[in-house]
């Protein structure tokens, strides 16, 4: 059967219970594809090809570590030659990243056939990144569809729900277990240190959820 | 002064003209933006650097050649490797790559407190790329004043001009000496073959301008 859905995978947890709920929608007809930008732990993207061969999904990679280059201190300088620095961090976040992975992610997606884009963004709690926020996916939605004249939806099961709720969530999908396999320790740990701000409130969620993380922890 | 408009900048001879315009609008407060998508001929490159040098605007390249590792073939492998290899073709156009070069060019863009973005798109010969029509530059526009939280202004001063009046409209700018060093030949020839399909289009919009070409052709 042909591909229906693209998943935006990073292995986190957030992406993972995304791709558990495409294949809930479109079983055995979801693609993933992940992106590397630079990220500090290469682990994310390990784990994210982990578990796409566990749920029997092809998965892609992407190198994207151009968007370092377009934060680095070279753009202020006004020098013709802007070069990606392998394993050198972004010097700022990428503002607007969301744009370049949707965009990415449509051009695969058109050329398999599909339609559907899944992504684990989440207004409740986007931190201020406006590229995570309703609006922002209605309006790419758009104009990725006019840019490649193709009707894409970009797909957001996330968008309303809290940490918490997106355990539940998962519980529901019966994919709990997985999460076993996400990453999200800062630190790049494995086990996870249990104590980065990304753990605590990694934690903090399945807490407030009344669930156990299957995730190992250190000591 | 801190420059007002970013140009997005190939060296051909719709986007010289764009950077003619924002130089009118903008004396002295433009810089411009060249992109590296694994093009046929870096002839292009050279000469739009050559250009922005002429007219004094700082110029950046940006590394784009992702792009044609997600139209490769290897994408329908489901290899877990995508790789792009430098000096090779795209093996197909890349679709929406508008969506590309204006993404990167904001995000350059807001990092230097610029909000205008130029681009030589033109809907009258778009030659059903849906990504150079007026309906999705607006759209863009909006989606990327979102993702950013900034309030972008995408312009585009050939929007409706033929190749003709584009000409016309570079002679009254008192530029049209700046054609000289644009590149437009298919085979990347310079002095240019004049056969080619590119040059004999170019060559038709001058002659219903009643203009002279600067540029140089063979024999």
């Amino acid at each position: 059967m042909p591909p229906q859905a693209l998943v935006l995978f990073s292995g986190g947890q957030d992406s993972t219970t995304c791709l558990a709920q495409a294949l809930a929608d479109y079983p055995g007809q979801v693609e993933a594809v992940g992106f590397n930008y630079g990220q500090l732990h290469h682990i994310e993207l390990d784990q994210a090809a982990f578990l796409a061969q566990k749920a029997g999904v092809p998965f892609h990679v992407v190198d994207l570590r151009f968007l370092s280059a377009i934060t680095s201190n070279a753009l202020m300088d006004a020098s013709i030659k802007i070069e990606s620095l392998p394993g050198q961090l972004p010097s700022t976040f990428v503002e607007g990243r969301n744009v370049f992975f949707l965009s990415t992610a449509a051009v695969i997606a058109k050329q398999k056939g599909i339609r559907f884009l899944y992504t684990g963004v989440c207004e409740t709690d986007y931190s201020g990144y406006p590229d995570c926020r309703e609006n922002f996916i209605r309006s790419i939605e758009h104009t990725l569809s006019l840019a490649m004249d193709y009707p894409f939806t970009v797909v957001t099961p996330l968008m309303r729900l809290t940490k918490a709720e997106t355990v539940v969530f998962m519980q529901k999908l019966g994919k709990l277990d997985w999460y076993a396999h996400t990453h999200t320790c800062y630190k790049g740990m494995r086990p996870a240190c249990g104590q980065c701000p990304a753990c605590v409130l990694r934690l903090k969620g399945f807490r407030e959820a009344g669930i156990a993380d299957p995730l190992a922890y250190m000591g």
